[in-house]
């Protein structure tokens, strides 16, 4: 068994994927023609994260013929690399006996994630299907809060007395090499209370030679990250630290697991997801749910944002006799409001984002106010001199293009001071300023376009 | 050296960090005072990542006096973990040769993400500084494209023929353990062009006995990166298959390199950050910008927005006799062009985020748009019964009421169309869709939703 070395160079540059539109065409057309022997033939030599993949593409009816055409070895790994709406509905599909079997087949940590997402009956009845030993550990980690620690690590890791030789390490690893982990990457030399010491990358012990201590070479100046940290936090310290595994204790300080890269990877992109998601408004997992439960979502945000809007409808309301004496400020208002909203997002999205990476700290949050206070004051003065020359070329009338600067400058400022001070002030009261940020935002640089454009107008102009 | 055991037992659950609040407000009071041992005394147990974090967060003025301090044991590694801006900074303040004598003590990757960084003469004067083998690595290494798997891998990696046992490959690495890379996870198994067979992780290498050959160990199911491929291609490789290092191949198929998972790590964290600040309309890297700079790049999307302002405008003057005669339009218009603007974005934010991460592709894309078309009808149903209810009790008019539930619905539907089309298209066009897909589509939404809410009153009520 070796890969063809010829492979890249025939490979066109994006051949990284395996799983290309061809492929899922093909899938697609062999599942409607019925031919049950191709579509195995076409998902046989995939990668379990292609399947999954594939999986996801597909139509809820194409789905579901495929994983009858394939239960016979459906590979359980595929269900770790689903997408939770997508998983959710295949495991309603498989049913818990079958879905049992599976799980029963995964690593520990991989059973781990799929478990910890079902709830009550099915639950029970998987966790039932899987051996003792493995089945305890399992039940152990879903002690620990969601998102913790203690849920991320896995529980199975080396661990050697600091009296330990490199040889007699490695002897072990070789003597015992069923009761392993799978894949490792550190060796964790602990006392004899089971509290690390100090960690050994595998690199450095496999250029070691054999009558070394394991304390010589070890790594003292490493994180211990508690079992209750939030998950987050974890995913924070390997990317600052550039970290491939790290050590989880528990209260008492003993090692009890450890954190690996690929989970963190994970993590990492399930909470930048989050972010993203909470800037535009929608909650996660969107694109595979059904058009029912989508609207379902969605729909609270947009009520929400309906009352910002009935809020600047009112604002406007107050100035009708105003407007009736000069339509002219209805036709320019939004340019006000606009302008705001957007220069106000431009604020908010790199508070939200530099609040996420710990950036933005008590230590810098008034320098870093005040920036926005003299970026929104230049460009408002900017943006009053444009918006004014065009106010004035349209419609001719210098007072009006006057009004229309000045609320703009006025405008800028307001969304450089609360593009910055509500995601601080969200994220000092506990909130996620990724949620809310936006609403508040927009109902202050509407509310406030729309006042003093149209207040600074009856006041000036009629 | 050992860590101290009972430190996590005290240590409140966020000491997760070394760097809090009081220690950064300890060294800026010490800086004001000017009292440099007690400075050095607070920096000198910080890991290089917490000093990055540190310097990050002091003004301009504080930076160059704490740099001025620390110069002398300056360790180089804060430099690669710095955001962009304030390296730039600290590297015109220290100048080219302390950078050079700081940059040849690093690790060559480390090194050449700093040196690929600047620019012409600054980097002959770098390159010069650092010793001849490690300075043709780096160059050779800038020959790659940016952003390329040629500029994110490390050249130093452990390869054996396909003929060695694990015996003799432990061997050579404790004898040649100078020559080997500071830290790997994989030894890659080649044949005698140098054309990877295979990949052994460490870990299965140390539990194996010392007779067995390597290619029986080895993994024969990896994939082959070539030179060129692009960054972000090969984050989600990583993330896809939950790598920890993969091999690097020329066009020949020869093994160049190999990418390991810290380095994807800041891929995948900077391509987030890329698609969030895209996203928002700005570019990335603000947070630590001066005034001008932020200013002067924030100024070109914003004049952009104007630009789709006026036209909205422009569609409102269309209508200024209708509104001449009934101001209550001017009042209520702005609520259908917000809630299109805002169930676009919702919609928008999910496709954006699905094409980065290849979930909507050719095979799903008609499908994700119809469920769109049926979420942004539903919707807009709902809505336009409240909207047309609250228009009514507010102006008692039920023909107003009616006319802006329609435009409601309509502005709902095409929302929906757009924000799923609008990045679709751009994606396929070559454009990267999280920058420009907003502009387009507000202006839809808010163009769309004046026009049909002032045309059905002109038609329908005057």
């Amino acid at each position: 068994m070796v890969t063809d070395p010829a492979a890249p160079e025939d490979a066109p540059e994006e051949a990284v994927y395996d799983l290309d539109a061809d492929l899922a065409g093909g899938v697609v057309r062999a599942l409607a023609e019925g031919r049950a022997g191709r579509v195995r033939d076409l998902i046989q030599p995939l990668h379990y994260a292609d399947v999954a993949d594939l999986l996801e593409r597909l139509s809820p009816d194409e789905r579901t013929a495929l994983l009858d055409v394939i239960a016979d070895d459906f590979d359980a790994d595929v269900l770790s690399e689903l997408d939770d709406t997508v998983r959710d509905e295949i495991i309603d599909h498989m049913g818990p006996d079958d879905l049992a079997t599976a799980v029963a087949g995964l690593e520990s940590d991989d059973a781990f994630h799929i478990i910890e997402e079902l709830d009550g009956e099915e639950r029970r009845r998987v966790l039932d299907a899987i051996p003792g030993a493995e089945r305890a550990l399992i039940e152990e980690g879903l002690a620990y809060p969601d998102d913790s620690a203690g849920r991320l690590m896995q529980r199975e890791l080396v661990s050697v007395p600091a009296y330990w030789t490199v040889g007699r390490t490695i002897d072990f690893m070789r003597a015992d090499s069923e009761g392993l982990p799978e894949v490792f990457y550190d060796i964790f030399v602990v006392d004899p209370r089971h509290r690390p010491l100090g960690s050994i990358p595998l690199s450095r012990l496999l250029r070691t030679k054999r009558p070394i201590g394991v304390t010589d070479i070890m790594e003292t100046e490493m994180k211990l990250i508690p079992v209750a940290t939030d998950q987050e936090d974890v995913a924070f310290l390997f990317r600052q630290r550039d970290l491939v595994s790290a050590p989880v204790v528990d209260e008492g300080g003993r090692l009890v697991g450890a954190i690996t890269v690929d989970d963190v990877v994970d993590v990492i992109h399930e909470e930048h997801e989050e972010d993203i998601m909470h800037l535009g408004g929608v909650p996660v997992d969107d694109l595979y749910s059904a058009a029912v439960d989508t609207m379902r979502s969605r729909f609270p945000w947009l009520l929400v944002n309906l009352a910002t809007a009935i809020l600047a409808s009112a604002t406007i309301g107050l100035f009708e006799a105003t407007i009736e004496q000069m339509v002219a400020l209805a036709v320019l208002m939004p340019i006000v409001a606009s302008m705001g909203g957007n220069a106000g997002t431009q604020t908010m999205t790199v508070a939200v984002r530099a609040l996420a990476t710990k950036e933005l700290t008590s230590t810098n949050a008034l320098r870093v106010i005040g920036k926005e206070l003299i970026v929104g004051g230049f460009n408002g003065i900017l943006f009053a001199v444009i918006t004014g020359l065009v106010a004035w070329l349209w419609f001719a009338d210098p007072t009006l293009a006057v009004v229309l600067a000045m609320a703009m400058i006025v405008n800028m400022v307001v969304a450089g001071l609360a593009g910055t001070t509500i995601p601080i002030v969200l994220e000092r009261a506990g909130k996620d300023p990724a949620i809310a940020s936006g609403v508040f935002l927009t109902t202050m640089t509407d509310v406030i376009g729309f006042f003093t454009f149209l207040g600074l107008a009856a006041w000036l102009l009629l």
